[in-house]
């Protein structure tokens, strides 16, 4: 029998663990009410399974562009320039196999093995999954309500002072799991501190275009060093169609379309078909429409939690998600999620995921359910917790 | 500016930038008579696009479950049983994004950093670029026609002798660039020997389904601890859909798992849709009349290339190439193909990507092309020489 290496264990990601007892059930006939999973329910807009429908029988669908499908790639230069008022050219977008693919091969593009990355908790677990099989080490940076759960630059120069200065940080606006905006001026000042400190700065903007009034702004106003990832999986609305694209400093365009060429050769054809006309303005106010949608589901969140005695969380500016403190009810969230989906049938996230020191007494919320679900599942934890 | 790490220099994929250069001549309205890729003309199977016609308006297209849709799983196993007589079972098939997906997901899962993974020259490049990327030290065992240019226990064991055991073992049959079938009792052989010296072996089965006479036999049928890998991309004609497999031992499904759910969430659910109809009887059909015209396509190169005085390749005994000698036109491959597709608009894969060692002298032709445009583009070469 073979052994599995050492930098194979890393840990589940236990959403996708939640999501495949989700398909389980259903297999079994079995409902759920999903707040675990930051996937619309929504799928795709219209015009986007429209192009797809006429492709089908008229293209090949083979290979595209290591670096993507031209169209794609100017579809997503031409919405982050005019979204942001910045100057992005196409030659620097690099269309990936969801923004999963754009993590995986920005860190072989950016980090040696055992270079340091300094990365928040919580955050996205993929982040130090990830990290940890390629040999990184992962410095991390605790944040909470003071700094509305994002990393600041003071925490970057702390670590520097410690000897422990980072290769690569990386910055989650709005956050997972929190939903929190960074401060335009934080994320400057962090920009600023990693160009003057020889450090990479990954902005994952995976959740902009989802913001319930604050301003979302991208790192390239700030840095042209920054490496900026994006995703049609969470505005968009096609988590399941794997396209993502990483806007990257001209110097790394080769190095990254070689590792591109080798690890994953191009992102799915017909989902970068798809992905063109995700950006065509029929589409766009379908989406947008959706995320009148989340904002209503939050609604629901914040107005029936706190009656249920679960008033700490925090404030979900934008993106998908609530992360809400569960130590009220348990001090292991993992198994209170466990019995959550079975005994009523509603999934959440553990929050273990996303943080290794406090995440055993939180859970993620997610806003992608419509609201008379997320209310029906707010009834179902009341009844839960007062039985 | 930021520097791009030491293992991101990897070598270019030049077969992917001959693609690209292919899709900046179609944008320039300059076509190209393609012999450099391994992909097949036709697009998916018809039943597979009609498949997803359906299901583009009926089902959102999330997520699927990690380890690949179960339906997609089950015609995976069946499959592999029924084609090789052998006891398969969907729990240890992960479908992957690709065989890319695989190979990448199965060396983290398999080899630490600096282990040792023993790999032919010639070869497939992504195998020794996302190696390198990943910090695996490797070993190159030089195969030619004495050996149909496929490896063999007695490399294995002159390695082990040399002090140079490695973890890791890759065999591909039909081999690429070669073509060639291993021989059973080989294979065998070689199966046996990574059983006996705790060396885990991946047996690429990505050109399987396409023979042209000697039979194809899975790893699976000499080891249970052998790896299988397989893709829609090849005989299934998918290419740009992104979708391929492992077959695992049972004690790796559960870190490789973990490590796809971090790297990649999971394979594109629309692509999945497509593969479960392409392993139908209808698909099969079609695909196997595919088989027929890469057998026309063979024919002509191997009746036409002695005419041009090129008359040292490897007999393919199947998948999709022929690895043809050049050293009588140049000793540098590479800038030969770049003149070809510029000056006669054929391009072919420069031997390089293949074989670090002697790949300057040599080329991959494709099988993929209709027969007479193989034929005319074997026209071209002629004129081309004897101008």
């Amino acid at each position: 029998m073979l052994n599995p290496s050492l930098r194979s264990q890393v840990e589940p990601f236990r959403v996708m663990q939640m999501l495949d007892i989700i398909h389980q059930r259903s297999r079994e006939g079995k409902d759920t009410i999903m707040l675990c999973a930051g996937q619309p329910s929504t799928g795709a807009p219209r015009p986007a399974l429209e192009a797809v429908s006429e492709a089908l029988f008229d293209e090949p669908l083979g290979y595209t562009e290591v670096v993507g499908d031209a169209r794609l790639r100017e579809a997503v230069a031409d919405w982050h320039s005019n979204t942001y008022g910045v100057d992005t050219s196409p030659g620097q977008v690099i269309i990936t196999t969801g923004s999963s693919g754009a993590f995986s091969n920005a860190f072989l593009a950016l980090l040696d093995h055992g270079d340091r990355v300094a990365i928040t908790a919580p955050g996205y677990p993929a982040y130090r999954n990830i990290l940890a099989s390629l040999g990184a080490e992962i410095t991390y940076l605790k944040v909470g309500a003071e700094t509305r759960f994002q990393a600041t630059a003071t925490m970057l120069e702390e670590l520097a002072e410690k000897g422990e200065k980072p290769k690569l940080v990386i910055v989650t606006s709005p956050g997972n799991p929190t939903g929190t905006i960074i401060d335009p001026a934080e994320l400057e000042r962090i920009a600023r501190w990693c160009e003057d400190n020889g450090c990479a700065l990954i902005s994952d903007e995976d959740y902009h275009g989802i913001s319930f009034g604050r301003p979302t702004v991208t790192a390239r106003q700030f840095s042209d060093d920054a490496i900026v990832v994006g995703t049609l999986s969470k505005y968009f609305s096609m988590t399941g169609w794997r396209v993502g694209w990483m806007i990257v400093p001209e110097n790394l365009v080769e190095p990254l379309t070689n590792l591109q060429a080798s690890l994953s050769l191009c992102a799915p054809a017909v989902s970068q078909v798809a992905g063109v006309a995700a950006f065509g303005e029929a589409s766009i106010s379908e989406l947008n429409d959706h995320v009148e949608r989340y904002r209503e589901a939050r609604a629901v969140l914040l107005e029936e939690l706190p009656k249920l005695g679960l008033d700490t969380y925090a404030d979900p500016d934008g993106g998908l998600y609530l992360w809400l403190n569960v130590e009220k009810l348990t001090d292991d969230s993992e198994e209170l999620a466990h019995r959550w989906v079975e005994e009523i049938g509603v999934a959440v996230a553990p929050g273990i995921d996303f943080d290794p020191f406090e995440g055993h007494k939180w859970v993620r919320l997610s806003l992608c359910t419509p609201a008379d679900e997320t209310r029906e599942a707010c009834r179902r934890i009341a009844s839960w917790i007062s039985r």
